[in-house]
C-alpha cells in the first residue's frame, strides 16, 4: 500500500532526477503488474530530455521517461491475457509494448492501432514512462519472450518493430536497391531488416565512421557524408536511376531532401526520423517528376511477434547495438552522457537488477 | 516543301509572338501528321509565360507553347498506328496525348510511361508545343474521338486524364470524404472524377465565389477561404475526423500544409499544383503522427480511353470549364487576359479554324 | 425472469417452428437487449432451411434463424458503447451487425474481423439468430440510424455492406467494366455500388425478365442466359477484351467459371456466392493464362457507416429489393414461400410489429 | 543462304526428330541472330513431348521445343537494343527472353507483358523454339550476361524469372510463413527465392526423398507426403494458424485443395503448376472462410535484371538444380528419361558445343 519504488523523472530540460513514488497499485481487470528488467534509450527520449519538447509537443513535468522495455509479470488482474490472447502467468518474461491503443476507434479497427487517436503511450505525458521498478500494463500490450532472448533483446523488440514497420511501408521486394540515412539504432534495425527482407544493393550514410563499419558488418555500402556528397554517390552507384526506396532516419533537416534525390522515379520515400525544426520540407519539382510515393512511418503495427521471430532465430542482431549500460539509479548520467557525446552512443540501456 | 505556317512562339517572359514557321515534313515511320483544331491553354504554359520557367526547370526560348489539344489526322505515315494499336486513317478526328514516352525504358515497361525519364512533351524545350497549324506526332500518341465529342472537349480530354490520375493515386472507395484545394480546371475535373467514383461528401476550397458556384453545380460543398479558415471548416464538417484523402490543386504555397491538415489519421495526400517556389513543405508532426501517404501526381497514365468515355456518356462535363475562346492568331491576347485576370479565367481555349 | 417471447426455430429440413421461448436475461456489461423490429431472409437462411447444411457444415437444431435485421434498444448494459464507440441510450434505432468476432485474435488486430476464427455469428449455430422478440447483442454491433432510415431499410445495411466488401474486393476505378452474375438482392445490391464507384458498363446476368427490368432500373445491360449464351455476350459486346472485374453472386455451379470467361486478361473475379455443391471449379489454363486474381468475398469489413451513409443518401435503394412481406409468427410461411417461389422473390422481410 | 542447322523437332507424341533445317535469314531491324548455347528442359515442354497438348491447347507440328536457354549474339540488324535498351554488339553474351510481347496492347503498356494477348513465345506453335543451333530473336528480349555466370545458369534464369514472379505475386514480408507444394525445379527456386525474401518457416512437400534433402540444404523444412498427410502437419506445425501464403508448384491434380487447406485465414494462394486435366478445382467453403486471394502465375515480367543480379551475387544457385546434361544431339533421349524416370530429374539442360 504504502510501498515506494524508484522512478527517474523529468522536471524540465535536462533535469531528470531519481526519486521515491508510490509503488503502482495491484493490477485490474485485464491489467499485469510488471517488474521492469531493461529499458533502452530512445532518440525521442533524448527529444524530451535536451528540448523538453517532441516536435510540435512540449512535454509536460513532472513526467517518467521510457518506452523501449523488458521484464517480468510479477501480478496478473482478472481476465488478464496477453498480446497473442493467451492467459498470462505470474513470472513470464515479457517484452511491452509502450503502445496501448483503444482498441475500438475506426483506425484500431481497421488494423491501424499506431495510428489510434486515443493512444496512450509509455513516457508521452500524462502517461509516465517504464524508467521504474514497476509498471502497471495492460496484459495485451504484452508479449511473451523465450528464454533465449535477454532482457536487453527484449527491450529493444521496440524499436526492431519500428524497423520492422519501416520496411513493411518500404514494400522491399527481393533485389530492390536501398538508401538509409543515418545508422543509428533505428537506421541499423532498418538495415539488418531489409537485408533480410533481400534488399541488395543498401547504401548507408552516416557521418560517423564507426558506425560505418557496424553498416558494412550487416552488409550495407556505407559512407560518409563528410568524405562525399551523399545524393551523387548514390546516383553514380546506380548509374543515375536512384534507388527503389530511400529511407531516412538520420533526424535531420536536410536528410528528407537528399532521400527524395537519392530515389529512382518512381520510387518510394520512407521517413522514420523526427526532425528538430519539425518542418517537412523538400524540393518540389523532384518528388513531382519522380511521381514519388512518401510514406510517413508512425510507431510499428503487428510486428512483435515477427520481431520476436528474427531476434530468436538469429536473424537480426540486437546486442551489438548496445554501446553503453547503466543501472537505473544512474539514470540521468546516461541521459547526459547520451546528450554530450551522442557521437559515441547507439543505444544505452537501463539495467534494473544489478 | 517550302510551305509555312503560323506558330506562337515564346521569346521570353511575357513576350509570345505569333510567326511564320516552315510546316513540318511528312510523316516518318509510325508518324502522322495532325491539323490542330484546338487547344487548351494550362497552367503550367501560363507559368512559362510568366516567369519564363517552371519548378526548377528554365524554358528555353523561342518555343511553341501547348499540349491540351484536338485536331484532323491529314497524312499518315507507314505503319502508323493510333494509341489503342489500330490503324489510323487520314481524316480521323483525334485526341492527342502530348507525352511521348521511349515505351522501352524500365519505367515504361512497368507500366509507368508518365515517368519516363526519356520523355518528350509537347511544349516542353526542345520539343515544340501544339499552338501551331499542323504538328507531326506519332500515331500512338492519338487517340481518335467519336462525332459526339466537340473539338474542344476533346482538347481537354488531357487535363481530365491528369483528374483520372489524381484520382487513381487517391485509391478513392465509394463513400470516401474528400478535400479539394483549388477550383481550376483540375480542381473542377478532379471533383467530377471523384463524385463519380461514390466520393461524398467532397470539400472544395477557393477564394473566387462563381468557381464555387460551378463547384456546388457539381455536388461540391464548396466554400472561400476568405470566409472561413479551411482546416478548421473541414475539420468540424468532419466531426474532428479529417477526410479519407485531401487533394492539392491549388498550385499554393500554403495549400500543401493545409491539405495534410484536412486529411484523417492514415488518409492520403494527392498533390497536383505546381507551386511557384518549387517547395515541397509541410509540418512533419501532422504528416507523422497522422501516418499519411503523400502521392505526387505527375502527368497521366492509361487515362485516354477512360476519358473518352466518361466525356462521351456525359459522365464528365468539359464543356462548361470553357470561359473564354480565342483564335490561334489571337493567342498572346489570350495568354495576357489569363496571366492578368486569372481570377475570371477557369479554362481558355485555342480553336484554329474561324 | 420468467417471461417468454416468440421464436422461430429450425428443427430440421423444412421444419420451422414459431414457439415461445424464454427472454434474455438483462443485459450485461458492453451488451445491450434489443426489441426486434425488422429482419431480412438471406440465402444462405434458404440453405439452412431447405439443406439443414450450409457449404460442408450440418446446420444443429433446433436453432433461430435470421441474421439482416434491425430494432430497438431496450436495455443499456454497464459501459455499452455503439459501433462508432459512442454511448448508446435506450431507445435508440440501431442496424445490428450479426457478426461479433473476438476483437482480439490476429485476424481482428490486423482489420479483418469478418475472418476472425472466433467470430460468432447471429443464426449460426450455436449463436441464435434475430427472428425473435428480443435479443441481446453487444453494444458494438449496433449502429445508430437516422429516422429517415425505415426500419426495413435498416435491416437490409446488411447486406448492402456484403456488397460494398464485394466492390472494395474489386477494387474498381472510375470507367471499368464489370459483369455481375445473380440479379438476387446480394447481386442488385453490388450493381448499385459498382455503378456509384463509376463502373460502366455494368452487364448483369439472369434467368429471370422481371429481375433483368429491376437491373435495367439501376443502369445495368442486362440479359438473360436463356436467351444468349453469356460468356460469348459479354465478350462480344467488350470486343473480345472482356470485362475488368467479374463478380459472382448467382450461386450456382456453373457461374464461377463463366465469370473467369468473361474476365479480362490480369482482371478480377469475385466470388461470392456459395454454390450448394461445395466446389470452386473452373478451367485452369482459362485462369492461369489470363493471369486472374480470384478473391473470395466473405461477410463484410467496416461497411456499416458507409452503407448508412448511403442509404440515407439515397444513392443506394434498399425498399425496391422487398418483395414480400411477412409478420414474425408467418415466418414458416415466409420460408416455404420463398424455397418454393424462389423466382417470384427479391427479398423477404419479417416485420415484427404489425 | 543454303546453309542448313540442327534442330529438334516434335511429330508427335514422344516423336522428336533430331532433323537439318535452314539456318535462318539475316536478322531484320531490332532483331539479333543468336547462337544457342544452352537449354533448360522444362515442364511445359515435357506436357507437349508425351501429350502433343498443354493445358486445353494442342501442339500442333512440326515444332521445335524449348524455351529456357542463352546463347551468343552473332549477327545484329538495324536498331537493335538489348532488354535494358542499351545497343548490342556481336559477341555478347545474352539470356533470352523467350516471350516476345507485342509492346503496344494494354497489358503491355500498363506493365503486364507477361499477359501480353498477342505475346509470340519460344516453342509455342507457330513459333519454333530454341532446341536448334542459330535462332532470331528481337534484340529487347535480349539480356546480357556478366562472364560470371554459365551457359547453363543463364539458361535457368528463365525460370528463375518464374519464381521471382510467383514470390511477387505472394507479397511476401520478413517473417511470413510459406508452404510450397512440389520441390521440382519451379518449386525449388521459389523456395531460395521466398528465403531471400525472408520467409520463415518455409515448408516443402514433395515425394521424393532426394529432393527434400535439396529442399533442406536451402533452409526448408521438407517432408514427404508418404510419410505424413501434409495439410494435417502444415496445420499442426503452425498451431493451427497455417501458413501465410501457399504456393502450388506440383502440377499435380489435388494440390491445389491442399495448398487452400494450408493457407491462413486471410492468406494467399498462388498457382503456378499446369495440371494435366486443366482443372483448378477446390473446396468453395475453405476458400470462402478463410476469405482467401487466389493468384495465377503466368510466366514473369521485369524479372530478368533481377534474376541476373541474383545469380551472380550467389544469392540463388541455379546450378544444383541440373541433374543431367545432353548434347543437342542427344535431345530425344534427353525427353525420353525425363519422362520416364521423372522421379531421378530435376533439371536436364542441353549443351549446343561440346
Amino acid at each position: 500500500m504504502n510501498e515506494t519504488m524508484l522512478s527517474v523523472r523529468l522536471h524540465g530540460p535536462r533535469d531528470l532526477r531519481v526519486e521515491r513514488v508510490p509503488k503502482p497499485p495491484p493490477p485490474g481487470p485485464g491489467e499485469v503488474l510488471i517488474r521492469v528488467s531493461a529499458t533502452g534509450i530512445c532518440g525521442s527520449d533524448l527529444h524530451s530530455y535536451e528540448d523538453a519538447r517532441i516536435g510540435d509537443t512540449e512535454v509536460k513535468s513532472p513526467l517518467v521517461l521510457g518506452h523501449e522495455f523488458s521484464g517480468v509479470v510479477e501480478e496478473v488482474g482478472p481476465d488478464a491475457f496477453d498480446g497473442s490472447n493467451q492467459p498470462i502467468r505470474p513470472g513470464t518474461r515479457v517484452a511491452v509494448d509502450p503502445a496501448q491503443p483503444c482498441y475500438r476507434c475506426e483506425l484500431c479497427q481497421r488494423g491501424h492501432p499506431n495510428l489510434c487517436t486515443q493512444l496512450k503511450f509509455c513516457g508521452n505525458h500524462p502517461d509516465d514512462g517504464c524508467l521504474v521498478e514497476w509498471i502497471k500494463m495492460p496484459g495485451r500490450s504484452c508479449h511473451p519472450v523465450p528464454d533465449a532472448l535477454g532482457d536487453e533483446e527484449a527491450a529493444l523488440l521496440e524499436p526492431l518493430g519500428v524497423a520492422l514497420h519501416a520496411v513493411d511501408l518500404a514494400r522491399l521486394r527481393v533485389g530492390h536497391s536501398v538508401a538509409i540515412i543515418g545508422a543509428g539504432p533505428i537506421g541499423l534495425l532498418i538495415l539488418q531488416v531489409a537485408r533480410l527482407a533481400g534488399a541488395n544493393p543498401i547504401y548507408v550514410i552516416d557521418p560517423l565512421e564507426w558506425r560505418l563499419k557496424m553498416a558494412e558488418g550487416w552488409g550495407a555500402l556505407a559512407f560518409s557524408p563528410k568524405n562525399e556528397e551523399p545524393v551523387g554517390r548514390v546516383l553514380r552507384e546506380t548509374k543515375g536511376r536512384g534507388v527503389d526506396v530511400a529511407i531516412e532516419a538520420a533526424w535531420g533537416d536536410k536528410s528528407v531532401a537528399q532521400a527524395a534525390e537519392m530515389a529512382r522515379f518512381g520510387g518510394r520515400l520512407v521517413l522514420v526520423g523526427i526532425p528538430r525544426d519539425d518542418r517537412l520540407e523538400l524540393k518540389h519539382s523532384t518528388a513531382r517528376r519522380k511521381g514519388l510515393t512518401i510514406l510517413l512511418c508512425r510507431r510499428m503495427k503487428h510486428a512483435y511477434q515477427r520481431a520476436i521471430g528474427l531476434a530468436c532465430n538469429g536473424q537480426v542482431h540486437l546486442k551489438p547495438l548496445v554501446t553503453h549500460r547503466f543501472r537505473l539509479e544512474e539514470t540521468p548520467s546516461a541521459f547526459e552522457l547520451n546528450a554530450r557525446y551522442a557521437d559515441n552512443v547507439v543505444k544505452i540501456t537501463i539495467l534494473n537488477r544489478s
